[in-house]
């Protein structure tokens, strides 16, 4: 058995105190960061096991500062540093990931980011914090837990075919999103759970924190 | 001849002074405010002369404040505030847009605007300026100037086919582009002026302002 399988991820972007108070909830086997991440790791007393990336915004001193923690230095300017701490967490046999600070900084970033994440989100079982939204990757269905009222939006970052869904408030019934042509932003939820389900492509569910 | 073809749109997502001081030096007919954008004109000091939506992020006293003020009410749920506000430029027959607050508060918001963008950059010459990028949509070709190192980033939010670049300093040479399988994010100006072009799909081209 894998005693290391649950890892939580800090990338470069923006990380809030919200997305820190569900992490502390959720059991992880493995803390690691994505080059600039330690500094959101150290800023909110996480200890990394792990940073990875080519090191060009890390803080002079981190190697003192976390004697314990390995640096795996990958200056290769050919992959971002979210993508080669992804391809660490695989080596290092991780099945599931909570990712933090994917998101807001720089748009081309997070867009970069969310693209990248199309590409791993099979490898892993992945679960994206931002600081107003839980996202989640989905391309088959997903059942989620809400408040009636809770805010969800359905963003085909590619197409994503004849979505069906359950506990909303705006319902689709076998109809195609697409990126430039319809979304399914600003929906809530209308029970206390829903059901999402797309025939082929992939969606990106936004679930908005309940007091947003 | 029509005299109001050209418009600044204050969106109700983030705007910040680099935003603000670049649409200065921008030559407009018109200020238009999607809902509550217009708290963004008014801490800016532009006043519009329309604004439009469903008014539910509308401050109490606008109206007040801004008398000479034309306020478009349209409460259907349909669309959101912001197409709402492009459909009423077209009937101004606006063509050319400057597009503030796009982005930046709620990502699914902003992937929702970026996507419904779309739907509209044919209809209008759009420029949208974020905090960190002045961003446009690509369908054919474009140039731009800008400085040696300065950063440019290429997102493909739909597939970009054949994109070619000269004057970048990871040039591309008639490579398809699409999100989720590769982007182009993190390119830079190796001259003083680029040029992209694409043979068919779209691309949304990020040019980070010098200092980023």
């Amino acid at each position: 058995m894998n005693m290391k399988n649950r890892a939580i991820l800090f990338a470069n972007g923006q990380v809030t105190e919200r997305e820190i108070a569900i992490s502390r909830k959720t059991a992880f086997d493995m803390v690691v960061a994505a080059d600039g991440g330690i500094v959101h790791a150290e800023r909110f007393g996480f200890v990394p096991d792990a940073v990875v990336g080519d090191f060009d915004s890390l803080p002079p001193d981190s190697r003192k500062r976390f004697p314990g923690t390995r640096f795996v230095h990958q200056p290769s300017e050919e992959r971002c540093d979210l993508e080669k701490t992804l391809i660490f967490c695989e080596k290092e046999r991780i099945s599931a990931i909570t990712l933090l600070g994917v998101t807001g900084k720089r748009l081309d970033h997070t867009l970069g980011n969310l693209s990248l994440l199309i590409r791993y989100d099979r490898r892993f079982s992945l679960r994206i914090l931002t600081p107003e939204a839980e996202v989640f990757i989905v391309r088959d269905s997903i059942k989620l837990d809400g408040i009636p009222g809770q805010g969800i939006s359905l963003l085909p970052m590619e197409e994503a075919e004849e979505v069906s869904t359950s506990g909303l408030k705006y319902p689709l019934s076998c109809e195609t999103l697409a990126f430039g042509q319809r979304e399914g932003t600003s929906n809530e939820f209308s029970d206390s759970c829903c059901s999402i389900s797309i025939s082929g492509g992939l969606l990106f569910v936004f679930r908005l924190y309940p007091e947003n």
